[in-house]
């Protein structure tokens, strides 16, 4: 089997399975007073300084969640929540971000009051720092725009654009999910205001996840309670995956180079296997500033979720990289903002490599690839047929 | 060590942890569409249908969360911006809910235009349906008042409460928390239009919950992206932590009663023990509507948070079942809207049973209880003298 999916979930570390099974039998809240929950809290803030200290961040400005939506819902509304007066209202975000990120900007303009100024990428999925100039002012409550995007793998001029808002006196937050443990991520130096972290995108355990907060950053909490973290974040502290998170980041971070060396490696052979197989295949995104394990191809003539099952019938996982549904492909939100074709969009693939791949997988690609492609452009004529008498259909979880 | 504090976290079921150990290896993200992703969908689902089944709620009643807390904010926030209009904005709930209600209902009123009744308990810490009926009204969109108390362990006539919001059109919303696997819980046959629970208070892991939510309550996100959960709840699925909650659950609900019964037996024998050491304790809550593993204990002329520490230090962990800080105690609201004296709920302490709870256990407790009480109360006058000086600190997180 080869799996090419690690922007969807990458497995767990071992030594994240190791430290969070040693947790899960250990009792105690972290919130309780007696032995068992000072030792339970011993282990949560030896984990905050890690994860901290690998960042480039200050242990108090890591707060836990349940993960990358949670963090980018905390962010976006929570501090739009707290710097809404009257005359700043509006949102700047990208219009490449995920769904956790954009819906919340959607909902914040459907149900509260705010306006919205979408940054449209240039056709390499970048944020343009000259695009967000345009957009600042004294009305803008947040900036809010990803690290490096998890369809196509751009990686955005993070420090300028923070740099700008800066300047502007606006809270600048970035969805780092995909970047950290691929690209250096030191959130001190690069001048964020808030940072998305998720688990299970850097070998940590699902379920939990970090949003690094500056002190002096305004936000409103999203989930009230027992005030847990730092009273903007209410919810027992799950100490097992806390743990887990910390060694997978700890990991991630310590091996990055090695590993973004190897596996941009792997995948510019992967691209090329490809390519020699398959001529006419674009690829998709920014080709110097990309995520290393990130190859987005299209291809021409078929169908994404054609080529996702016959791929996978063969044994190789990967994702069509776009929101889509059973048998009804939408065109990715991200492909579309970089100019891209629609029906050209419904033939591409995200191929996301990780900790565990290996040049194995990418010959078991390489040699299925062609013919899998032949036989999706067979039915892609049909299919593409049959989607044109069709408007829209509900989208399932983008990952 | 005694451990009496199941109710701020009980030790996982040795069947929980082997599931969901065993679901950290099996890589795949339920949400994509290859065969890891479908196994993980199926094992989700799978789940989903155990729970469903053990709690008398249908599969698609079951939206997973990332615990009580968020389970609490989605039920109060959700469904009061869904039923929010000009004319009906007033949210009714019980005076001594978790804080996790208590304070999300509290921003509504702060931040959304919401108007609150309070519904105080009667001297049992029970929320009576008159109190309940003399509060309904056309401008309600929502109530909320839990199953069973965390702190005095009282236990709501919950199937009233109910079929009064039914009778008023009214969504009855529930935190079952402390209520599942230790009462019989039946969300068909109780009434509620949602349930909230926690997987850590019944034997499950940390960082996964539940809401069960009926089909027709509309229900605004709190956690806006890929819609995951019917759309009602975003976030990648915790497929290890999903099925080690199931496993969970299964066997508590299908143990409740002979655990509830064991636990009872055992607590009964705690207070008349301690009641044998210390003949002026006094035992708070619901004499006969209780839950089975808690004893509510107040001691008199003592300090709760010494009592704590002085039992901790002989191995005796449990609670002050109370918002506190450390070194100024703040007594409960929740014996404080039961009409205790505001000395005497300072002096109180909460024991809570669980699984792991044995006879040797109480017996460590009875052992050290009378040299401690002695010790508090000593070291009680000159405290509450100092107490009496401050006026307010910080509480930390309540469990």
């Amino acid at each position: 089997m080869a799996y090419f999916d690690h922007a969807a979930t990458t497995p767990m570390l071992p030594g994240a399975i190791e430290a969070m099974t040693r947790a899960l039998s250990t009792p105690g809240n972290a919130s309780s007073l007696h032995t068992s929950g000072r030792r339970a809290r011993r282990a949560v803030e030896e984990a905050r300084e890690d994860i901290a200290d690998a960042l480039g961040a200050r242990p108090s400005e890591v707060i836990f969640t349940s993960g990358g939506t949670e963090s980018d819902n905390l962010a976006v509304k929570g501090v739009y929540w707290s710097r809404r007066t009257d005359r700043r209202r509006r949102v700047v975000a990208s219009s490449v971000e995920h769904h956790a990120v954009l819906d919340a900007v959607q909902w914040l303009v459907d149900h509260e009051g705010a306006e919205v100024t979408w940054l449209e990428p240039d056709g390499l999925g970048r944020v343009r720092p000259e695009v967000l100039a345009d957009a600042l002012g004294d009305d803008v409550a947040l900036v809010t725009a990803m690290w490096a995007n998890n369809e196509v793998g751009t990686v955005n001029p993070v420090r300028e654009l923070a740099a700008l808002c800066a300047g502007a006196g606006v809270p600048f937050h970035t969805d780092a999910v995909q970047a950290v443990g691929a690209v250096p991520v030191d959130f001190a130096a690069s001048g964020a205001s808030a940072l998305t972290l998720s688990g299970h995108k850097v070998g940590g355990p699902y379920g939990v996840g970090v949003l690094l907060l500056g002190r002096d950053v305004p936000t409103t909490p999203v989930l009230h309670g027992g005030g847990q973290e730092r009273d903007v974040r209410s919810g027992t502290l799950d100490v097992p995956a806390i743990v887990g998170l910390a060694a997978a980041v700890r990991h991630a971070v310590e091996h990055r180079e090695e590993t973004a060396a190897r596996l941009s490696a792997l995948r510019d052979e992967l691209v090329a296997e490809v390519r020699r197989v398959v001529p006419d295949v674009a690829v998709n995104g920014d080709p110097a500033h990309r995520l290393p394990g990130n190859a987005h191809l299209t291809f021409p003539g078929c169908e994404g979720d054609s080529l996702l099952m016959l791929l996978d019938a063969k044994g190789v996982e990967c994702s069509t990289g776009s929101a889509c549904t059973a048998g009804v492909a939408q065109p990715s939100h991200v492909l579309l903002a970089m100019g891209v074709d629609p029906v050209a969009a419904r033939g591409s693939l995200r191929f996301s490599l990780g900790h565990t791949s290996t040049a194995a997988e990418v010959r078991e690609l390489v040699d299925v690839i062609g013919p899998v492609v032949d036989r999706a452009r067979t039915a892609g004529i049909a299919g593409l047929k049959r989607l044109a008498g069709r408007t829209r259909g509900h989208r399932t979880a983008e990952v």
